[in-house]
Order: structure tokens, then C-alpha cells, then sequence
């Protein structure tokens, strides 16, 4: 999936001067945008030979342009790496098996991205043997911890460099005019349109919108926010009716049964759901959170594809999985949701609760049949060659295998501990009173 | 609350006969529908004198034509109390504290009626000096041991009579035809209307619909089924905008920001949420669950003002609470709701649950505004005296009380057991290799 | 392992006349003693052709002797297998590589010898084609559970006759003296040394004590009770120092330091543990314990290898396993364990947690040295090539790949949700105080 | 308990020299050996005014002469503070309640006491209007962590100065002898006794070994490394029979069923308990332990009361709290154990938990009785007045209120669940064959 690298133009290489690599090569995770320009242009300044890596994981980008923004700005070389297929199979899909749910709400769509790109900053990293990795994100933010752990997990070796943390790169840039007027001095494009009194991380799962006037948690979102999904003011007047199909908890085919469209290979099944999701105005959040680094921060989130599975995977799990084993794979999605919250993607707990996450869902086969419509998903129904429902058993028509006498014996044996119980209150209370 | 018991006229006394009440005194938990009529002259056939108790936990229902009928029928005396503020105050604000949800969906509608219900039928039977109690629920079903742990735990002397357990009764009436018939003949009403092909069951909380054609887990809910809620899509189109206000977790006024109307009593504060997101088409879901007798069924339930508060507490107690002490919270919400959807509301755990869950909402106060439509709920913001977001440390332009390069020192300590495992994988395969 | 069946002699058959199996045929868990020997009789004068079924589970017990009996007593036939093997390799060891600690004390050896006997009970009855199957065990207990429970997972059209729940059988037999009537009657051998004033189960992992005296849960066990394990008092003033060997969390190999004696199979090495425990008096317990049917019981135990294994284990795990990964299969452990007591060894619940259990142990190698010594187990080193531990990071001498400075980090980020709730909570102080 | 501190006698003020104080005044937790001592000076070479405190809680140590010797070394002013009495009351009886176990084996002395210490050094500091304190542990250890975050926790405007976590004071003494040199040339008085080939921390509840040669894990701990307890081999060869009473899960009166002799208030009932358990060799563990910073270690404990109170109080707790209550609380425990170990005791949710414990030990009251011999506790009876053992329910000779046909009926249900299971799995089987 690794495109060949483009080799920086003479120019570039001329600019970045006698001091070029002294201290080595350093691969930055470069999304385009202005202040990963000021990075890397600022790490050649401080004497590092600097490689671009993007990855391409859904988000809307240019990235031709960005190549061409990296090597104009003196990059050795620009890595532009398509990881979107492996981000929903290996990062995304075992997060829909879990239900993963950080703090009852957030789907994860950040924490789930930041060590598939990471993972292939690392790999380019040892590919190219550079010493070091470098990253744009704050010093108070989760995807740091996201960045680097998965870094030092993967590569023990490596050397992050977060200009973020480091004072003699925040002090000199305590805020945007100072950036601008840095690419302005160094030749980086500097953007047109105004921005956003919030930041916005997207990818194929979601867009995370924060900061700025979002940090009062008491304000509203301003209308116009939203990229990823419409208004459900505005959304389609009917609903869109999908059947999606599951193998081993994962979603295998999405059929629209309206028009009958059908998607089946993970990525295409995703951005369909997305699309879908995305007309009906579904998965939209606005929460507080609690970070890693012990902070509370307001975030708003909008993950279409991934409201619509998270949904239809608690459906067709609830149908096919036995309730003990259900409660146990429970805790250990709990567990594994504020992991890959705080960033131990790559961690030996999280693998291992990958392992049991996966065997509990081998059985997890079946249909749900689902209405998209309004901001809401509504389960219509659902299907199973592998369910333990048993219709004659639930009956109440039909008695089926079933003995209502031996009810009795279970309530009488599970009262027989809340009888003792209130027979000590009772002693007790006497006692009290004498 | 409760109202003088009327004593039954003569001629339903003449009517029980001879052999009326030497097998002693029931309690009937009685509905005033035809299952429980049929039972209620059952119970005299075999020798019991029975005084019925109707509570009103929020049902729609004729509660004085029910007195008559059931007076007609013979009962000894009828009780119908009026639970409806204790319901709210004493099961569902404790659930509400919990952010209770059974099998991560289930509101618990039902299971918290239950004890409620067979509390106050205890509390008759010991008035009276009845030795026994009798209800009306199945024998495969979880209401038959909420209903008996709770008398038991309250009162362990007591003796439950549930006839649908008793060969005698059930194979009497295999049917509604059987049920029918017994009622033609012993001049108890039957129903005008024709049934509907499902069994519904209300509460102020919610109404549940399970059985006959929605036993089978694929048929969709048919129009026309939901009666506590309106269509999403007929529902209007304009939001209604709210300002629930909570204090130790548990809201206390209510205001709707679009016509000033407040709400500031328990039972009125429900009560008009349960208006708002019914009108807005709030609060269904159609789920598997697992019964506690350890079979799957499949329900249908509509939750209005539960799901406002639902989503209205998960974001006032993310916002006052700290990180650590929510997730231990949450790991005894998971276990309570366990407990209540199994009939252990009065229990020992049940009752440490409750008080430790209470401690936790010490500091969960203060206020959310919300938007209800088209059958969703929206968080817009949220205020608190007690919060502890702090924007000044969130902020992405404000250092605030943090130092950037401790997080440098805090992410290099959490990769120290990811790198020794890194190293320790690596010999393994190593030696793999060789 | 299974042993060819005798058929029961001519005279057998005589005795068990015309009413001998017009209602099929019934396994029966045979023990050789007074009590299953009455029902094999009983069963026999119900109607039912028997056959008697005795796992060597390694209790002290002459088999062949109890192989005649049940013949003589009219047995159609005698299965006698020795499941030794398989349940220290199939039950046991999933145990120790758990940890697993019933209300943090017991052993479980009661509660893993069930499923055991009650798979080759069901085993021998699916052969047979025998529609039922019989046990002794009391209506309070747990074992009626762990038995029947097995049975139905295993096989869940069997029917399980248990004579003492039913009234025909334990109102017949309200004591001992009646069943010693019923033996003289029927001429079943009755034991010639007088009854312990308490009840015993023995097997290879454990011998439990309970009833009697012993009810009584302030009576201190008598001397001469305890079978397996000599009195610490009068035991070995040397200690044994062994060397266990792991692999996958289970043991390999034990040597006797001192002599130099090695133990290498699965049944050999348990035997070896039980002897050197047993010497000097390891294993002891006495407890109150909480049983599945809701009581609470007294039991006495004594489980010498099972207790230096536990010791063991929990060393070599500790030295071997990542801290977090520990900490999950901890809790998945406890439920295991919980599982195991009530009888749900062969259930999907019980299933999944020994597969994620198993998966935890693979790097769960070394080896453990120990010293045992007048009732006591202390550890005294342990060795692995799959350690975690990093003598050179640990080091107080030595920096290692360590950096002091990043404690402070470390300790400074784990401190902000400490500030910020002591600032919220001088804020509350303050606001109370005006 | 504050003793009134002492001046520092002018020859240490005109020793400390002009720099004094331009930093400001630092509150050092001072324990009178090498390095804090050496610490204390370097403290004052930076400039700092240093006040000492030690901490008296229950360490053998000669407090008048460290007193002495911090005034000869500068201090300004020394705070010796007994607070063995808080450790017990404050810290330890809250463990008991628990049954705070670490890791399954450590019982924490070490992590109970630094809170306790850290809390009386902030509030001098706060006496005093300090701006620091400063401590003497080690960058790698988790006491740094456990005495900082108390401090932070309880006056977050603190500032903590770690001496070993700073490169101008570890490279400075990168070894021993540095330290050496370093007390020579300032008059710093030199331990005449060899050091241990490894550290040792005491206090009244246990002592811990680690470092020097033990940070082999394979090395076993040498012949006359236990302070507080004795060699089982050589201890007594008659036990100490105790009685300990016990009120809301902690410890009010211990009897010597042979002597007589009892022991009531919190200090001096430990203290005996200490006594006896060190006498009889009680306590003695050897493990590898995971720290807080991501390391595994090895450390050898001795906690002989301490032992002995996990013991009783495990025995009294499962006689007395109801099953799932117990669940419950072993569940907050083994949180608050981890949290305990990683220094969190002042936290929110460490006090939420300890709060739910506290309630959980209501109805923890009566008395238990043990032996205590050759290193182990054998628990011989207990009796509760609050107990929820019922021994005629129980009993196996009566009936009591237990009827063993409701055994039935709880076993099927509960086999419901596997039955479906287990049809499902065939039909699956069934399935993969044709």
C-alpha cells in the first residue's frame, strides 16, 4: 500500500543547509497543514534530516499537494501511506466486536486511529534508519500519549521528538500570529481561509471537533459545525432500512433494502455505512471526557458508520451470545475501551484482550435488519443460524421444554439468602429496641 | 396514600360459598384485567378468601371500575394504592443515580415497578394477617421472581401462591380460550376489545410488548404498537429545548427553555418529560435480552422520560465526577442493574449498591440543556458549581497550572512495561529463530 | 482408562425380581458406602435395572471390593474407572494456572472433582443407553449441583434421580439408624468401625470435612481429624526444599532438592506434592464458607499439593506476566473460580474463561524454589527465561535504560486530578463556610 | 502528638552560611540515616533553610539522637511526630477491613505508611509557611509516588524536591562511597556498622528487604535477615492461642487464651499481635511484585500482626456479610489495594472506596480464635452475635427452613442456559459434519 517515495527537489535540499542531519533523521507524521509545516521546517532548523510521512486514513486531504507542500518545504523524502483498509480491519472491527465505548459514550474514532498511523510512522522509521519520530500534537492532549506509546511499544529505540513539550518550540510560538509569521518568513503556504474558532481532527471513522469556543462546556455547537453528518432537521423525510450481516462479530455485508445496493469488502462497507449514517444525520455526540493525563476536556463527535455498527453488533451479540459469557466479554470490553482510550493499542493487556474479545465472538453470526433515519438507529429485527434464542422455550403459548414448577424451587433457593438476611436485620433491630 | 379498603358487598360473599377462606387469607396483586379476575375467583374455588390489591404505579387504567369488579367477584376487601411517588423517589431516581441498563440497552421499566408493587402488597398482607400472597405472572417469565424475592426479603414468613405455576391452574387453562370460557361462566367481564397479538405491560416508567407475534426475533413491531411515544416520523419539527437541573445525581427541576413551563417535584418533573419525549418520539428499543431463569426473549419497551435522564445524568456526572471514582461507580452500576433486572432490589448487595452508588452522587449537581427530537436526545451544554472541568487547564492557548514537559516523563514511565515486553517478545522470537 | 464391566450375578439378578427395570435403566454414582449402597437397593426396588458407576478419583478406597458389592447388592453392572489422569490434568491444572481461590481460601477440590466424576458418569450412561443417572449427594449441598449441572451441559436429555430431595426416599430414611435398618434388611454390608461424628470426601486433590461437630462453626476441629496431612506440631523439624518446573502456567517438573528425586508426569509429580505437603502438615484449613444454594457452611480442608502449587504458581506468574495483563486475568480468575464452586465447569462461561485463562499462561515458564516446612510453604527464589523482570532496570546501583526525571513527570500528570478535586473541594469548604 | 520542635543551635545556622534561605525554607523528611542527612546538607548548600521531620511510626530508631544530629547538621528546626497511633487507627485498620492484598501476597506496610508520613509532613510544612518539602527516596521506587501525590493531594501550591531525581544531586553520588565522602567532609556522622548487602524499610507494621543482592531474584534471602520475626525452626514448639474480637471489621480486643493477658486500644493490641506473630515466625514473604513505574522488583516482607489480622478478619467477614455483598467488596478491595500500593490513598476514589468498605463492616463483629505457630495461623472457630450462619439450616440432621425439592427446580433453571447452550452446539456440529 506504500507508495514510492518522492526524492526532496534540489532546491529543498539546497535550503535546508550545512546544518542538514547532523543530528540525524527524523520521520514527523505530517498531515499538511500549518503546523506540521512550521515542524518540520523547524526540525530542520535544529539540525535533523526530516522525512514526511501522511497517512491517508480517511481523512479529506489533498495529499498530492501535500507531497509537494513537504518536499518544497525541504523534505528528504515524502511517505504517503493509504492505511484506510487496515484501519477499519485491524483497528476498527475489533473495536465494533467490543462495543467499545470509552466512558458509556465515545465511540473512539481518534484513539482508534492514532496507532494505525503511528505504527506506520514507526515502520518507515526503521525502513529509512532514522533514530527519530516526530509529532504535532499537544502537550495536554491523549493522542501524544496515543502517539508515542504505540512508538515505544513497537520500536523500543526510537527517539519522539514533541515539539509540543519541547520550551524552546512553544515559547516561540505561543500562538497562531507566531506561526504565521514563521511561514511566512520560511516560504510555508500559510492557509486562506480563515479558520475555525475550534480545531478538527478527521479520519474514515469520525471528526472530532474541540477547543476554542468549545472549551466553555456550556456552549452550544454552532450550527455549520458538523462536516460528517446533516442535520436531522434537514435529513430525508423517510428512513433508509439496512440489513447488515455479521460473521465473528464483524460486519460482512450491508444490503440497502430499499434499493437493494449491497456492500461486502470491509472498506466499502464502511464508507457506505458512513454515507448512509451521514444523510441521516446519525452519531453525533457532545460530551466531557476524562483525559489520560487527569484533565476533563469537552469534545464533539460525529461517527456515522460507527453509531450505525456499534448498534447492530450489540444487537446480533445480545442474540447469539450467552448471557454469562456476554457479562464476562462486558468487563473485558470495558477494560479494553479506556486502553485504547489512554493509548496501550500496543500494549500486552490490550492484545490480550483482543484474543479473548475475538473468541467470544466466534459464534457472533447473524442479520439485524435496521431503520436509519433522523439521528436515530432502530433495530427492526434480527436473524441467526448461531442464536441461542429459542422461540418455543419464550413461548407463552407453548410450554416447550420447560418445567413452571421448577421456577418455584429457583425463586424459593434464591430467597433463601434474603430471608436469613432480614432474619439477622430483624434480631438486630430487636435487640435495638430492648 | 392508601385509600379505605371497600368491603366486597354481600352477594360476591354469598357467592364464594361454604368453602371460602379455610385455606386462610390471599393477597391478590390484581389488575383488574381478565388473567387476574380469572384467578381471583380461582383462589376463592379453592378455599381462600381474597382481598385484592391494585396499585397505581402509573398505569392507564379505570382503577374504580377495577374496585367494582373485583368487589363483584368476591374479593373480601380491595386496596388500590397510589404508588406513583414513591416509584419515582424510591426506584427510579436510584436507577436514574445508577445510569442503570441492563445488557447495555434496557432501561429496567418493569424491574423496578416489581418491587414497588410487591412491597406494598406485603406491607397489606401483614395488616391484615394474610398468610399469603398471589400474583398473576408466568411461570417462564423474570416478574414472577421479582415479585416473590421481594416478599420474601420483606417478609420471609409469607407464602406466594402464583398460579401459573400449579399444574392445576395452568393445564386448566392451557389457553385464552380456557380463560375465557371460565370467565363466561363465572360472570367475570370480558374484555370488549379484541386482543392484541402482543402482551403489553405499563408502568409510569414505560410500557414493555412482548409475546405472540413479536416472539419471533425477526418480525418488525407493527404500526400502531407504541403507545407511550409518537412516531419519529410524525413527531414535530422543531426541538423541544430543556434545562434539567440535578442534585446528588438526581434531577430537581425541569424547564423548557422554548415556554418557561417548570416542573420541580419528583413525580411532575417525570411526568412531564415522560410528555416532551413522548411527543418527540423518544425512548423505544426493540432487544434480545437474557431472563434471569436463563433464557433469551425478545422485548420491546419505550422508556420516554428515562431516556432524557438517561443521557442528561451520564453528562452531568461525567462532568462533576472524577475519572477514577466514576469508573468504580460504574462497575457497581453494572452490577445493580444486574440485580434489579433479576428480582434483587430488596437484597443485601442491592441495598450496599444503592448507598454506594448514593455516596458517589454527593457532588453531581447541576445542570444540562438538551434537545428533544424526531427520537433523539441532544446534549448542548452543560454548568455546574461542582464541576471538575477546569477550562484554564484544557486550554489549547492557556498554559493554565501545567507544565507540557511533565507529560514527556509521564508517557516514558507508561512505555517502560511496553518496551520490557518489546524485549522480551524480541529474545522469544529470536530464539525462535535460531 | 475404563475398565471392562462385570455382569451382576445370577443371584443379583434373582433378588432384583419382576419389578426390575420397567422404568429403565439408572447410572448411579457409587461410592462403595452406606449410603449409595441403600439407594442402589432403593433404586433397584423402584423399578429401575442400576448400574453402578465408581470413579477412582484417587480416594483411599478398596474398588474391587466395592465392585462386589454392587454386585451382590444386584447392580447389573460395575463400571470402575480411574480418572486420576485426567483429573489432575483436565481439572486441576486449568486451577492452578487460574490461581483459583473460592472466597479467597479455598482450594476448590471438592468442587473440580465433580465435573469429573460427573462426565464419566454421563459418559458411562450415553454408552448404556441408560436414561438416567443417580447420585447421593444431600439436597443442601453444593455437590448435588456440580453434579447435575455436568450432566445436563453434557447431556441434556438424561434425567437426574436424587433420592435425597425426594420425599419418598429422605422421609423413609430421616437418619442414620434408618438406613443402617434398611442395609441389615436388604443385607448390605454395614461398616463395622463406628461413624466419624463428621462426613468426609476424599479424593486425590483434597479431603473435606464438614457436619457433625463441626457444625457448630466455634468447635475446633478435633486432633485425629485431619487424614492427608500430618500435624505440624509433630512434623519434620528439617524442611524439604523443591524446585517446581512450569511450562504454560502448569508444572513440569518437580525436584526434591535434598535427595534429588524428580517428578515429571502430571499424575506422578501431584502424588509426589501430596506426599512431601502431607509430611509436613500443608494444606490446612478451616473455614466458613457460602454456598451455592444460599447458606452459609463450615468446612474443614486439607490440600497439600494443591497448596505449595498455589504458592508456586502465583510466584512464577508473578515473575512472568505483565503487570496489567495480571491484573485482568485476576478478575477473570475470581470468576472462574466462582464458576467452579456453583458447579458451572462445563458451561460456555466456564469455557471461555479457561481458554482466555490458558492464553494468559503461555509465557508462564520457570522455575519456582520452595521450601516447605512445618504447615508452611515459603518461596526462596525463582528463575525464567521468559521473565519480565530486568535485574539491570530495577537496580538501585545501576540507571539502566531508566530516567529518574521522568518520574517527575510522571508523578506531576498522575497529580492533576489530585489538584483539581482538592481545589474543588477547598471551593466547596469555603462556599459552606460563608 | 507534635512535639515542640527545637531550635537549631547557632553554630548549624553560622555553618549554613550565607546562601541559606534565598531559596526558601524546605520541610525534609528526615529518617536520621546517611542520606537524608546528607541530603539535608546538600539542601542547605542549595540554599535552602531546611526544617527536619521524622516521623515516628513504630521503626526502631534513636529519635533523640537523630534530632541531635539534624540540629548539628544545619536544620533550623527538627519535628519528631509519633504517629504510630494514626498509622494504626488511620491507615492499617482500614487495610484490615479490606483484607488489602496487593498483588496476592503484600499486605501493603510499606504503602500504608507513606501517606501517613507524607500527610504530617505537609501539614509542618503548611505550619511553617514552607514552600517544600523534600524527601530521600529513590527515582525508580514507588515511594517517590506515594509521598508526592500525597503531598500534592493535600496542598497542591506544594513543591517537592527529590534530590534522586535530580541529575546535579545523582551524579553527584552516583554510589555509596560519594555519599561517604561527602558525609566526611561535612561533618556528617558515618554509620560504624557495615551496611546490609541490602536496603531495609521498617515500620510498626512490617519490615521490607529489597536491593543489593536480593535484586537477584534467584538468590535467596540469607540467615539473619528478618528483624521482626524469628526463625520457624527455632521458634516456640507450643502455640499462642488468641482470641480476637472484632467490631465493624476491626480489631478491639485480643486475648491469650493461655495467660489470659489481653490487649484493647488499637497501639498496643498491634503492637502484642506483633509480639506473638514475631515470635512464632509469622509473616515472612518473598516475592516479585510489579511497581507502579512499570518495573517488576523483588522484595522480601515480614508483617507478623499484620498477618494475623488478615487471617481473623477474612474468617469474620465471610462469617458474618452476606455472599454477594462479599463479592461486591472483594471487588472494591482489590481496587483499593492497587491504588493503595501506587500511593493513591489521599484520592477521591481511594476515599470512595474506602467509605463503601466502610459500610461494607457494619455487621462485621465477633470473635475469632486461632493458634499461631512455626510461621503459620490456623483459624480454630469463630462466633458472631451478627452472623449469617444458620446452623440448622445447615445441618445435615435437620430439616431446618429448607425444602430439598426447591433444589430441583434451581438446579433445572439454572441448567436451562447449558441445555440451549449445548443443543446449539450440537446442531452446529451436526452441521460442520454433513
Amino acid at each position: 500500500m506504500l507508495q514510492a517515495p518522492d526524492r526532496s527537489d534540489q532546491g529543498s535540499r539546497a535550503r535546508s543547509g550545512a546544518m542538514a542531519q547532523t543530528k540525524g533523521t527524523v520521520v514527523l507524521a505530517y498531515s499538511g497543514g500549518l503546523d506540521t509545516s512550521c515542524i518540520l521546517v523547524w526540525l530542520k532548523e535544529q539540525g535533523y534530516g526530516v522525512i514526511a510521512y501522511l497517512a491517508n486514513i480517511g481523512q479529506k486531504e489533498d495529499f498530492e499537494a501535500a507531497r509537494k507542500k513537504a518536499l518544497a518545504l525541504g523534505a528528504k523524502k515524502v511517505y504517503i501511506e493509504d492505511v484506510s483498509k487496515e484501519f477499519v480491519e485491524q483497528f476498527i472491527w475489533p473495536a465494533v466486536q467490543a462495543n467499545a465505548l470509552y466512558e458509556d459514550r465515545y465511540l473512539l474514532g481518534t484513539a482508534l486511529a492514532r496507532p494505525c498511523i503511528a505504527r506506520g510512522l514507526v515502520e518507515v522509521a526503521q525502513r529509512e534508519g532514522a533514530q527519530h519520530v516526530a509529532h504535532g500534537a499537544t502537550g495536554k492532549g491523549n493522542d501524544q500519549v496515543r502517539f508515542e506509546l504505540t512508538c515505544y511499544a513497537l520500536c523500543p529505540k526510537i527517539k519522539v521528538i514533541a515539539p509540543w513539550r519541547m520550551p524552546e518550540f512553544y515559547q516561540r510560538f505561543p500562538g497562531r500570529r507566531e506561526l504565521m509569521d514563521y511561514a511566512k518568513k520560511h516560504g510555508i503556504p500559510v492557509p486562506v481561509t480563515p479558520q475555525t474558532p475550534w480545531s478538527m481532527d478527521e479520519n474514515l471513522m469520525h471528526i472530532s471537533y474541540e477547543a476554542g469556543i468549545l472549551e466553555n462546556p456550556k456552549n452550544q455547537a454552532p450550527p455549520g459545525l458538523y462536516k460528517k453528518t446533516r442535520d436531522p432537521a434537514t435529513s430525508p423525510d423517510t428512513p433508509d432500512v439496512l440489513e447488515i450481516e455479521f460473521e465473528r462479530g464483524v460486519p460482512v455485508k450491508v444490503t440497502n433494502v430499499g434499493d437493494g445496493a449491497t456492500r461486502c469488502t470491509a472498506l466499502e462497507l464502511f464508507v457506505y455505512l458512513n454515507d448512509i449514517a451521514g444523510k441521516h444525520g446519525v452519531g453525533r455526540i457532545d460530551i466531557v471526557e476524562n483525559r489520560f493525563v487527569g484533565m476533563k476536556s469537552r469534545g464533539i463527535y460525529e461517527t456515522p458508520a460507527g453509531t450505525i455498527l456499534h448498534h447492530a453488533h450489540l444487537d446480533i451479540e445480545a442474540f447469539t451470545m450467552d448471557r454469562e459469557v456476554r457479562k464476562i466479554k462486558q468487563g473485558l470490553a470495558l477494560k479494553f475501551a479506556e486502553l485504547v482510550y489512554n493509548g496501550f493499542w500496543h500494549s500486552p493487556e490490550c492484545e490480550f484482550l483482543r484474543e479473548c474479545i475475538g473468541r467470544s465472538q466466534e459464534a457472533v453470526v447473524g442479520t439485524v435488519r435496521l431503520s436509519v433515519f433522523k439521528g436515530q438507529v432502530y433495530i427492526l429485527g434480527r436473524e441467526s443460524p448461531r442464536s441461542l434464542y429459542n422461540e418455543e422455550l419464550v413461548s407463552m403459548n407453548v410450554q416447550g421444554d420447560y418445567e413452571p414448577a421448577d421456577a418455584t424451587g429457583f425463586i424459593n433457593i434464591n430467597s433463601l439468602r434474603l430471608k436469613e438476611y432480614h432474619r439477622l436485620q430483624s434480631k438486630v433491630t430487636v435487640q435495638q429496641d430492648e
